[in-house]
């Protein structure tokens, strides 16, 4: 056992600089799935992201700035992890008909990620007494969750048809 | 580009290796999980997920026989991100009271990536027209989301409380 026990804040500052590190990582990641991406609304999904996932990072600051702790990331290998699967959807699913559905997928697991980890965060600051903390946090998962609902829709309307058809 | 492109079925496949992959593994992770979990709770609920998990991999198993394909799993670089953070978690939490928040945010981040996977692979099943497949990862996905629900219900009855307590 370390000689210092570990509690709830240090588990919530741990996360925060996870996430953190995360939003980084997808904002670097967007624009070269916006690139990529075939269908007019997917790529206007995701630059419409890009400038959300900017405003996100600025919420994380200022939770930072609520528990007096420097904005800092700490590696996530779990996002490392799923935008490697991006990347290789990219490259083996160039000039298909179904780079855009696979696409999708890849990004419906980010936002899903983000969901869970802005879920466990938002419930933390409320047990930490954290109440700006709980305000930014909700917004951002509420954002998270409406982006993949628009992603959902876009996969349902046009992206998953195109796939199938050519 | 590939000589061969790939269509949609294709990306069913690949992603369908890619979650029978990552129940593999979480099968395996569980029973570490659960050894781990101090409330009682969340270690039952650990314990009933393995058995429903056993029960999600013979149903992946019966999609590859669907699609007449082999079962096979292929290296899931998220999967073994998002385990990773919780192993990390397991050891530098240890003897820590907050052990079950974290375990309980590991195991959430595992649940949406999961149910980020059966709802895509749905929606394509669909598509592509394999009827008992969409019936099968359905069935699944809401097991998924089930036991999302039920571990955000223990992190507010009592995990989250102890961790801040103690």
């Amino acid at each position: 056992m370390a000689a210092k026990v570990k509690k709830l804040d240090g588990l919530f500052h741990d996360t925060l600089k996870d996430i953190y590190y995360a939003e980084k990582k997808i904002l670097a990641a967007l624009p070269k799935m916006a690139k990529a991406a075939q269908h007019p609304k997917l790529k206007e999904a995701f630059e419409k992201h890009r400038g959300q996932t900017e405003g996100q990072i600025s919420r994380l600051e200022e939770v930072f700035a609520e528990i007096e702790a420097k904005p800092q990331g700490k590696k996530c290998d779990a996002i490392e992890g799923i935008l490697a699967e991006g990347t290789e959807i990219m490259k083996e699913y160039k000039g298909s008909p179904s780079l855009d559905a696979g696409l999708l997928a890849a990004a419906q697991a980010v936002e899903h990620y983000e969901i869970s980890r802005y879920g466990t965060l938002r419930a933390w600051a409320d047990k930490l007494g954290l109440t700006d903390a709980v305000g930014l946090l909700g917004e951002t998962l509420k954002e998270e969750e409406e982006t993949d609902e628009i992603l959902s829709k876009i996969a349902e309307d046009a992206v998953n048809a195109e796939a199938e058809d050519k």
